[in-house]
């Protein structure tokens, strides 16, 4: 392996991620866990989950820097990193970030303080990664970011300048999982996927009506077999993305970029499509690119 | 006892309720049990928990009737009653009651059978008994029936010419109990209530952005401390009470009247009033006045 200069960490609440890049910020190597933030408890267990997946690295490179961003600066993490204010870019952040010891600092979260406060944690390497990779997205653009808790971060001259979550993966899980809603549909991840009643859900948020009536039609286009049983999770993940990009749009976004899991990137562009509104640009996790980009932010002279 | 001419069953999901009624729809005894529809499975355990609740009150009365709403009707209750379409009256819903034998008979639910369908079982029944107690209301009004499945019925020239289910009250439940936003609250049941926090959640909901996103304020209005511990579960009702209601009354309501449990009400009622919609007229369950009307429209000469 070559010369390593950093070990990005990208430590969320269910998963622990690591990468080593080198000298350019490339990807030397990668790793993962089930480490997650939500998984631990103090400390010494951070301590230990980090000494397990990446002990042999460090042992390998005395003097090596690590930098995470994710859950394991929060409140209930390995220690709080302070949320760090809307507008703010790269510089601010790196500014703030909190070293645990002289090898080893965690990357604040972003908080868009409102009326009703916003939060992000981890997403902001994310963007900080988005906009490494491609400068033409710093002076105007909508970075969207699904998943559990799916955030829209509008991003002007080089500064996050407000964001907005949505808890559209959670409301999926709950909804098919738990609610009266699943009792029509088969056994999870059983059925093949039905692109046709993805964007019949799509169109179905678009229209007026709050989302707790329209979500009952789950129900209903069941019951009378307009929909078939595997195609109800589909209009549902329809729905609820629909909804969460129909509200999001009525701000009237400028260019539009997608960063994460690729399928689930794949899926808000079908709808983002098929509501007018196509987003060419799709990333993969951009965490690591991020963090490489903080660590060259906070000390230019070592990486 | 004095002459009962009706035995009126209340059989939801969850309980069922009788009724024994007198020779002016008075109700003379009421009794209830656990055995809801979602509990029981075949004709012979519907039969056996109706014998369990009332058979005495059928063995001292050979020859009384019974009539039945609700579940109990579905496709997985005892026998189903077809759905009627709206529009639909009490006449309408006389004609096509299903006799399960010479003296037992089931209400059928509505469906308003739009593009996508929107059905309900039980509180076809309550509206036809609020007419009745009321006739007021048979005008033009909408009738809100809140409860894990909200509806929102409105009613025109004595018939009910369409409505919208709100999966309002399962959705608190889900997130109560079961999402990232229950973390910060105390266990159920042990906060006292809040109704400034409720009134709160209201006027957020009034707020344009997507139900998705205004949820996770749950959370952070919890983290940033802006509300306590306690006040969050009532946060979250009044944004989906305000949810449900600021995108029903968009289609500008008539009179508004409110029908069913008196807590749950009283709650919409002060949703309702801060929005500027006041409902003055609450009514506690009118099935019992419902299944009277119906049994009577049915066959005028034994009731």
């Amino acid at each position: 392996m070559g010369a390593a200069r950093l070990i990005a960490l990208d430590w969320g609440s269910t998963r622990l991620r690591a990468f080593l890049l080198g000298d350019g910020g490339e990807v030397l190597a990668t790793r993962q866990s089930g480490d997650g933030a939500a998984t631990l408890s103090g400390a010494e267990a951070y301590a230990r989950a980090l000494a397990a997946l990446v002990g042999d690295w460090r042992a390998e490179r005395p003097g090596v820097k690590l930098l995470a961003c994710g859950m394991v600066g929060s409140q209930y993490g390995w220690r709080e990193a302070p949320y760090v204010r809307c507008p703010a870019d790269a510089a601010a952040l790196a500014a703030r970030v909190l070293p645990l010891d002289e090898r080893f600092s965690i990357v604040p979260g972003l908080v868009d303080d409102a009326a009703r406060p916003d939060v992000m944690r981890g997403e902001e390497t994310q963007i900080v990664g988005a906009l490494a990779l491609h400068p033409e997205l710093a002076d105007d653009a909508v970075l969207v970011l699904p998943g559990t808790h799916a955030k829209w971060a509008r991003v002007q001259g080089g500064r996050v300048t407000g964001f907005a979550t949505h808890m559209t993966g959670e409301l999926f899980a709950l909804l098919r999982q738990h609610s009266v809603l699943n009792r029509l549909m088969p056994a999870d991840g059983s059925s093949p996927a039905s692109p046709e009643a993805f964007l019949q859900g799509v169109a179905a948020a678009a229209e007026e009506g709050g989302l707790g009536h329209q979500l009952f039609a789950v129900r209903t286009l069941g019951l009378f077999q307009r929909l078939a049983s595997e195609q109800l999770p589909d209009y549902l993940s329809g729905l609820l993305i629909g909804h969460e990009i129909t509200r999001e749009l009525r701000a009237a976004a400028p260019r539009i970029a997608l960063v994460g899991d690729p399928a689930l990137c794949a899926r808000y562009a079908r709808a983002l499509a098929h509501l007018g509104r196509p987003a060419p640009l799709q990333l993969d996790n951009t965490a690591p690119a991020g963090l490489w980009r903080l660590a060259h932010t906070m000390d230019p002279t070592r990486c």
